[in-house]
């Protein structure tokens, strides 16, 4: 698959996500070209704030190469990352990562903390903005007018 | 218990990581005078980046609450929290922070890129810090003190 098929299997996440009521975003992690990981968002489901869904194809991808350090994979997310799943992508050490809209005002990678160039941060992926980014913002705008027109 | 107490059962975690391997921080929930989750890190043993001691125990605290939202409840660790750490505890709205030593290295309250205080914040807790931090910093450095003379 190349790389907009796996944005493809993210925007999917992403859709699975709002249709169970769920902020809409979506992660697929690939590994020497197969899919590994891929989540939604399921915070409101599990009761958890930690379950983005960055996070949760992390600790999938981590399981299935039976290693907390990523090495070689790499992520596709819907959003651009907020300041605990930028956090969480640098300690598993991904390769790269792929995302579609960015978000202003949460998101930390080109926008917020910009963790991945503060001293703090000891491992950054090779990043990879924009990707499938009208598509990304039509469908949390469609979810959010949808919510507010119920 | 009093506050020393609790941070007296964080110690306890952060000591039981040391003894399992792990590097050795420990963290305690408390709601309405009890305590709800306790954790010490244990990403080697889950294989897991994200399983900070902060973060296993928010997800303990949330699901006995049946909330992603732990409104009332106040967090004890022994170690500043990091950054994803800080935006976890930002996004599970605990009241309160407790912490012992600073950790200019990786830390995201007092050092770094001070989470709390960012546009991208949109909840921070009330923060207080240096709870033990004489032994909060003696515990970390014997650990990787005894990991050197191996």
């Amino acid at each position: 698959m190349k790389r907009p098929d796996y944005m493809a299997l993210a925007f999917a996440e992403a859709e699975a996500a709002a249709a169970r009521g769920e902020v809409p975003i979506g992660a697929v992690i690939v590994n020497a070209g197969e899919v590994v990981a891929r989540a939604g968002n399921r915070t409101r489901e599990l009761n958890d704030a930690t379950a983005h869904a960055e996070v949760l194809a992390i600790r999938e991808a981590s399981e299935k190469f039976g290693s907390e350090r990523l090495t070689g994979h790499d992520l596709y997310v819907t959003l651009e990352p907020c300041t605990m799943c930028a956090a969480a992508i640098s300690f598993s050490r991904l390769r790269r990562l792929y995302f579609g809209a960015v978000d202003d005002k949460g998101g930390a990678v080109v926008s917020g903390v910009r963790f991945f160039a503060a001293p703090t941060c000891h491992h950054a992926p090779d990043v990879y903005p924009g990707i499938g980014e009208t598509r990304s913002a039509e469908i949390l705008k469609g979810f959010f007018k949808d919510r507010r027109d119920l």
